[in-house]
């Protein structure tokens, strides 16, 4: 299962996986320069809403959802109007003419997203777009919709900076202010921890290992993020859970537990309850690393998925893996392809 | 770890786990006669809603925050005002005057429920209240809010069909009508097939693994459930997975699997993406157990609820645990008492 090609030695095959891996490390190496390149965008259409936006969907897959997970966060301690996410293929009845409806997609061609935009269009909702190209860039161009192209050749997951700063600029340039960083202190925030070395500590703890990440509901999309990383790059099965809710169900879990696990917190300061969360499950014999994160929260996000997307490539490698590559996604794009859902 | 007590010999302590687990279990096989007494009862304080409702919050945690998801999947095809859920101390900031707030909570005590209620009390939200009884019955009562009163003395758990039906319920009677089916459809599609048999069959495949519960987006409060059964009965970790979100990043993490992981999905007839999702996770050499559901959605949710609380009933039971008892969410609520949070 593990092997890549019959014709490589097994020494052979951890070298070239190490090339490919160093190759893509530095997707998550540029960073800084990327959140720059984002800083540089202009939203193109930009102009007012109309009177009285009900609420605002985000509609996104994958990396790209994950800033609809962002956005949410942000914009419940923020928004007098709700949010709501949708990764799916069905957009909820209640959108309609009154609402902002975002479609996120790196590649611009995501079906299920694509899908859901068409139907918003049908609906007259109010529409923007966020994407590198793609049939979202020419819809968003044909119909004057406001629309941010982030830097194209990527893969959407070493993206995330870019989708997630374009995604708040053209919520700014709407009207709709979460209040984001500044460019400049969110790449002074990524350089003043060497993230590099954090990702080989982290990869150490995780190799071999089936990750869980904690966090608190507000830090949810970097958990979720982690583990996609941990999917998408190291190739291993990983779990999220979310604090307090955890703490009627998921906790249960781990008093009796087995299995190759090893737990991640990612704690604010001074969040009490995600110390008790660390103190029972070193009692109950678990692994747990622990980070502490401020409240400087678009920052935080952006800095701890660089590191967790460092650390999955370097367990991949260890692993004698592509992180790159993502064969089960591209099968699936094949099989939508082929039955045209 | 899984000792309960030293004066017992192991094969003592299996017989104690039996006679436990035996009552137990009984809490599930009622639900037919629960489901009757839920629809015997009265929403007291019934009204109607001021004119013009904008949104409708569901707050609840753990097994009464699920009957939220199971709300949210009927609503976003149904309803043309948004529904957004809370499992955390903290209500999004564009919940006000004109949202409906509805706490669901067994107990009417669950502190993070508790919080939120309070707040949408000062917020003059229009509220409704489902619990067996504690502060929030007192507090309706008092305020005169619409609530709905279940049948006390079981667990939040096996207490799932009073808490959704009572929900739909106090919905219906403030003017939201989702289409609930009569609770003699569903006891007649809870006795149609042997729950328990499913339940002892399901046990067998999932003794020793860790389970991951897959779905579509629609039946994510199923899946969810069958999760945190798992982790309160059987004290199991476990996992859910959705798709076709899955599809981007979870599905790549079962490419160069490890770990004891069995696959359950719940797939509604007709849904082939599902179908590819256990031809790729077959491919991968996984377990994979499928369950065909039909669109008869509260019926489904609730029959497949019953079976997986009875499987892991039996798991905790083969497992020599006491399948009742919840030592970690004790010990949580005692933290949170002391800290007074």
């Amino acid at each position: 299962m593990f092997l890549k090609c019959k014709a490589f030695s097994y020494s052979e095959l951890i070298g070239v996986c190490w090339v490919l891996a160093n190759q893509f490390l530095r997707e998550y190496l540029d960073w800084p320069q990327l959140v720059e390149e984002a800083g540089s965008i202009v939203p193109a259409n930009a102009r007012s809403l109309r009177e009285g936006v009900e609420g605002i969907l985000i509609m996104g897959m994958g990396g790209s959802g994950i800033v609809g997970d962002v956005v949410y966060s942000l914009s419940s301690e923020r928004l007098e109007i709700p949010v709501v996410l949708v990764k799916d293929f069905r957009v909820p009845r209640w959108v309609g003419r009154g609402w902002l409806a975002v479609a996120v997609s790196y590649s611009g061609e995501t079906i299920e997203t694509l899908t859901c935009l068409n139907e918003v269009i049908r609906r007259e909702a109010q529409i923007a777009v966020v994407a590198s190209g793609g049939k979202m860039i020419e819809l968003a161009e044909e119909r004057k919709l406001p629309y941010v192209r982030v830097p194209p050749g990527r893969t959407p997951r070493s993206s995330f900076p870019a989708l997630l700063l374009a995604t708040l600029k053209i919520l700014k340039s709407l009207g709709i202010d979460l209040g984001t960083p500044r460019e400049e202190q969110i790449i002074e925030f990524l350089k003043r921890e060497d993230t590099l070395k954090l990702g080989h500590e982290l990869a150490e703890k995780l190799t071999g290992k089936i990750p869980v990440f904690m966090s608190s509901t507000k830090y949810y999309p970097l958990a979720l993020r982690a583990k996609d990383e941990f999917n998408e790059n190291a190739k291993t099965p990983a779990k999220t859970e979310v604090y307090p809710e955890g703490f009627h169900n998921d906790i249960v879990g781990w008093e009796a537990w087995f299995g190759p696990f090893s737990m991640v917190i990612f704690k604010e300061v001074g969040n009490t309850t995600l110390e008790f969360l660390k103190e029972t499950l070193l009692g109950a014999g678990l692994e747990v690393t622990t980070y502490e994160l401020s409240n400087t929260y678009v920052e935080e996000v952006i800095k701890w998925s660089q590191v967790v997307g460092i650390a999955s490539v370097i367990v991949a490698k260890k692993r004698g893996l592509d992180p790159k590559e993502t064969k089960h996604i591209a099968k699936y794009k094949e099989f939508v392809r082929r039955t045209n859902i």
